[in-house]
């Protein structure tokens, strides 16, 4: 059977689907006949059917043969808001802890938090190189870290992805994080003072909201597109009034929780703008790997020609959850933020970045990676289509362009903080959508975590939820 | 031989020298001699004479037996200052940035900084734990942490050792950080705000006046005796207004730099003391497990009733420096330090701790700790003798009780930032006295690190340094 052959064929239909020439409830044509049509073997044409079911695309109907799906409507962008932005201070540590809590529940059907599952890791690979480092050096284990910015061949390989992905930094200009968190909270701390407000997107990762309020600071919310985050016409009206924004804190590539991605065009101009009005963008790239079309996006840093920019990332959501090595590219403000990195934490476990340099050169990490990348867009694309089969009529969905979460939006009278706990109660977590801002604003929406394989456990859970809300 | 014997004569030798009944310069009886009068294998005599030797009360003169050595004088303790304490807000990261740049520089003598020599570790058993830990979990490199608070192993191992020395600890109670500067960091983050005041010794580890000053923290300095620590009257009178001090920074056990160790009473005393007037204690004991003498000291946090206190501690000083765990016991503030540490590093390396639990567990840590704190006694006392025979009359020294550190006082007109940049082009690192104060009334002290084996190179240093001061 030709792999290539029965996917043209299933994304040639799937087209036809998209662009509305078959709609949802077309009976397709049996498999014989879709064979004698294109000139297919048997296989194959069960092939292309099978993964235009597995798309979401077709549903099989027992003895009648194969259909056009209901597909849920993709979201509209977030109505301009006509309140003019506040920015608030935050209160949410303490929500946030308890959808925490409910990860170690056990049992729980992982929905909640944005983690992916174990399994879809190289465990045994990191594991030799880590033996491997150590065995090549062990006094990496009781020697004091010599460099607290960061192991040499670590931000290397690191600068030499980055530059492939059209961001070209020196290995200089990294600095080794405990992840993608402590590196936010380094740039925060080098770029603000409490009492500062930065600007985040709306919705936005509650942990940024969280880190926020962890250094008192206040966010000014910026409606944020579900297909290409916030535009930037709000953000340079948001920005307009000098001193009033500190910090931009953006997610660009495939936020959380939308999966959003931030047109190149918006991303250069945003450099440009922020930098002229003395605001620091810092731009958290942990999703930047994982795109499902496998084109690696550029940094907005790319187009940061002042070194006015922070750029964050970790290997915890695309090779090494357990690892907790990130990274942050700081600019100008290099200097100051090694000295906080060193005053805090020393230095981030030198044998672990050396395994994982070791693993980043010849571990094949771009083969895991487009293995990865395919099974989170089949995931994200599966529990579209569960949504899809089991939420109220009117519930709309984002349509990722990469990593793993799915926004769900319910009709507005919808309260999924309700729902939330019901769900709970019945051992499913999902992240309500008012944890992703601090106005309520998103009360009907949630997050889907779809870094698991899809199993029978989350097919039920999919509908209890379903049943739950209806 | 007998090695229990050697030490004893050894010992009772020492204490007639200390007690002065044989003074600088008088000669002891021959090893024949020595024999004779106690009824000594020659074995025996010649091995509590190299003893002696090693500890620096006696030197070997050739062809003319052994003499009792002129020692430098312990240093008295700081005079109480007659100035009013003043909280000072702080600025010393540029200049221990340069301290720390002088570790990275080939070739240098590693006096500067307090860290010991990598040989000194066990490298291999670390490793071995290290791979037998991922072999037996292999998902600890690629599972999400499921506990953000630490891995229960190295928790309840953790825990154990803590009783064991005389404080009694839930594993609940332990937080696993990024080393002890980040339990220290979380700890003043929870309990302090910007422009508080935190009371510290005199002198102190510039380290901990560095995170003061990345916090926005004003110190104010206790003068602190080099044998027992700050007294308790002066931290009593300090604290006596309501509201002005919010935390002490207190390092009751082997002080860095002098290595003093606070009486049990004082422990008890502060606890009550400040817990009474709502004060909260922040002890570093990152070298708690450093005792000389074999005894490990408790915790002011055993005295603690109230959960009002915060211990701090981590292995990178007595195991693995160069794996960054560390812990801390966070008492009534723990909720809050587990949402701080969860959004700013998220989990200390899952893997990392369970190795170091395997490792504490099973791994012989007891007879690596006994060698080790041998080996730190030795070195310290030798680095003593050494700076006696080379540096200028009048220079007085500390009497470490644990750790790797001594602290030297030179005659007052002395100037050890000067000595610090002429010996540092000589290739020898050393942290000058300004360092570990913000008022320079240490200007003429200067602390020598005594983490490596006394190699000739040390050796040559050390008369380098006393040749500069000279």
């Amino acid at each position: 059977m030709d792999d290539f052959l029965y996917r043209s064929i299933g994304s040639n239909i799937a087209q036809a689907i998209v662009e509305g020439a078959l709609k949802a409830g077309d009976r397709l044509p049996s498999v014989r006949a879709l064979c004698r049509e294109r000139n297919l073997s048997l296989a194959t044409a069960l092939a292309a059917y099978r993964w235009l079911e597995m798309e979401g695309h077709i549903e099989a109907r027992p003895r009648s043969g194969y259909f056009v799906r209901a597909r849920a409507a993709p979201l509209t962008p977030s109505a301009p808001s006509h309140r003019k932005p506040q920015a608030c201070l935050i209160g949410v540590t303490a929500r946030n802890m308890r959808l925490f809590e409910t990860q170690r529940q056990p049992g729980i059907v992982p929905l909640g938090i944005a983690t992916p599952a174990a399994t879809l890791f190289p465990a045994e690979a990191l594991r030799r190189h880590l033996n491997q480092a150590a065995l090549r050096d062990p006094e990496l284990l009781t020697r004091y870290p010599t460099d607290a910015r960061g192991f040499p061949a670590f931000k290397t390989v690191l600068a030499r992805r980055l530059a492939a992905a059209g961001t070209a930094i020196a290995p200089e200009e990294i600095v080794a994080t405990a992840g993608c968190a402590e590196a936010i909270n380094l740039a925060l701390r080098a770029v603000t003072q409490p009492g500062d407000t930065v600007l985040v997107e709306a919705p936005t990762y509650y942990g940024l909201l969280q880190i926020l309020e962890t250094h008192g600071l206040k966010a000014l919310e910026i409606p944020s597109d579900p297909f290409t985050g916030p535009s930037l016409a709000a953000i340079e009206a948001a920005t307009r009034r000098p001193g009033q924004i500190q910090a931009a804190l953006l997610v660009p590539n495939f936020a959380n929780p939308t999966g959003s991605l931030m047109p190149e065009t918006t991303k250069a101009e945003l450099a440009a703008l922020l930098s002229a009005r003395g605001i620091v963008i810092i731009e958290d790239d942990v999703y930047g790997d994982m795109s499902h079309n496998g084109e690696r996006p550029p940094l907005i840093k790319r187009w940061d020609t002042e070194g006015q920019h922070i750029a964050c990332g970790s290997f915890n959501k695309s090779l090494a959850p357990g690892l907790r090595v990130g990274w942050m590219v700081a600019g100008r403000y290099r200097q100051k933020i090694e000295g906080l990195k060193f005053e805090s934490t020393n230095a981030t476990p030198p044998i672990l970045q050396a395994a994982l340099a070791a693993y980043l050169d010849n571990g094949g990490f771009d083969r895991h990676l487009s293995r990865l990348r395919e099974q989170f867009r089949r995931q994200t694309a599966r529990m579209a289509q569960l949504v899809t089969a089991n939420f109220p009529a009117g519930t709309r969905l984002s349509d990722p362009k990469g990593g793993f979460v799915l926004w769900v939006e319910l009709p507005p009278e919808y309260n999924t903080d309700l729902l939330a706990e019901r769900a709970l109660a019945q051992g499913v977590a999902i992240a309500p959508g008012s944890l992703f801002s601090l106005d309520g604003r998103f009360r009907h929406c949630l997050r889907l975590n779809c870094g698991h394989p899809v199993s029978p456990a989350i097919e039920a859970a999919i509908e209890t939820l379903g049943q739950l809300a209806r």
